[in-house]
């Protein structure tokens, strides 16, 4: 493995799979938050598993919520907003059809397109639910690999607050039903605020470096809107908040924007990644 | 259940996932081999499941090949050709690097247009990988609706020989390695040859039902195109080959068509469907 690749074994078998297959011009495939095609079309897929993705703390209406949250959120870190959904659903049998129709209810409750189809099947393991989400882009696409040296760093919300629902010390609504800032990501694209972003699902530790990565830059993180440990704010993951990079020259218009904003620091030409630590002061990756 | 619902319970949960849902105008949703929008896409997305759809006769090249046939048998049937794909993947921990390296290749073998992006996540589970592909539609859109009575029934290829393989009394190629005739349907959708379309997946018992209640008419098969029992090619699905509906009039345009085409019948005004039957002569729906 090269000492640059992503060290997640989600992230070598997507290697495995999509390897040495040349992409049409104008095409950005695997490897951001979602697929965008020359026309302006942007396409994700995102599966939850049972016993993976939720247990028996979440209802069947907020793992349709969740599920759309998820496949949503990748498409508007595009700055994107979405068209069409599909869903395959793998049930064990018999069906419980109880799960399917209060699953049906919390989906269509967050879904703002129309479900066009799908497919349903039985499985022999736990449920699985696959959305795939079309979407059209409001501006040029948000990749998470446009930051160049010397922009800010800034992120949406506050991070951690699924990881403590998580561990009981905290509302369980931000892990079992995430809201993003949907409107976000196609605000800025739109108006041509940000040069990079991606969502946080896998938490700011891991996503960050991520971004750096595919722009070739290193960063220096400041300081991270929060409300417990530092440990939870960036290591959990299930933010699903927004991270973005853009020129200083674009602050005062990103503070005025009706979303919760933090500037979390800067980008640096190709290096370290700093983030605040509670322990060492600072964590290399 | 309205007596005229269809009994599979894969319908069922369709049902109640998609019922009193809208659509946009000029969209072709759930029910329909595809979904086809305005602008002439068209989306389809279809899981496998380990145990349910492939078991240790298929070899991992194998899964990957098939999961695009049954994706591609659905663009096709629509009239329509593939233009992109995205994978969800769910596999077991620990990963089997072998396994993914080998159902990639598979797919990619089969895969005429991109793979653009997706997910892979870990599972207590088999296997699932779920496909979702696009497509743009080579003339009006095939849809199970649009036959009417006293029009042509036709099928491709010759029905049955998955069931004999999964019997073990056939060459195991056409269940665990389908090769749908896919450029049938955009053919005769840009030729203006067809009425109807759908392919056949759950044998033509089952299908054929679903396209009569679709365009509100009944049928008459006369013959089969078969090299075994009229049970398996009827009952058992797996063919992945087209069934369509023409008028009278297009004979000799259809039969000249580099296809292996069979007339097996012709639509009735809505009534029973009746198809040959080793053992009562008629079989009645």
């Amino acid at each position: 493995m090269p000492e640059d690749a992503d060290p997640d074994p989600e992230q070598q078998v997507i290697s495995t799979l999509t390897a040495g297959r040349p992409l049409p011009d104008g095409v950005v495939g695997p490897g951001d938050d979602a697929a965008v095609l020359a026309d302006g079309t942007v396409l994700v897929a995102d599966a939850m598993v049972q016993g993976v993705h939720w247990d028996a703390r979440s209802t069947p209406e907020q793992v349709g919520r969740k599920l759309v949250a998820v496949n949503g959120s990748d498409i508007a870190a595009c700055g994107a907003r979405a068209t069409w959904a599909l869903l395959s659903l793998c049930l064990p049998a018999p069906v419980d059809p109880e799960w399917v129709e209060r699953f049906a209810a919390g989906l269509h409750s967050a879904l703002t397109v129309p479900l066009l189809g799908g497919d349903t099947t039985r499985t022999s393991g736990p449920i699985v639910a696959s959305l795939s989400m079309g979407g059209r882009l409001a501006g040029p696409p948000l990749l998470r690999s446009g930051a160049a040296p010397s922009q800010d760093l800034w992120v949406s919300g506050r991070l951690g607050q699924a990881a403590d629902g998580f561990h009981g010390e905290g509302p369980l609504g931000p892990l079992v039903d995430p809201r993003p800032p949907l409107e976000l990501g196609p605000t800025l694209a739109a108006r041509g605020l940000a040069t990079a972003a991606m969502d946080l699902s896998d938490g700011l530790s891991a996503d960050l470096p991520r971004l750096c990565r595919a722009s070739c830059v290193g960063a220096v993180v400041d300081t991270v809107p929060t409300d417990t440990t530092l440990e939870r704010a960036l290591g959990f993951g299930d933010d699903y908040e927004l991270l973005f990079a853009a020129l200083p020259e674009h602050r005062s218009a990103i503070e005025e924007l009706p979303f919760e904003l933090t500037r979390i620091g800067h980008t640096t030409p190709e290096g370290p990644i700093r983030l605040p630590a509670s322990t060492t002061g600072w964590r290399h990756f």
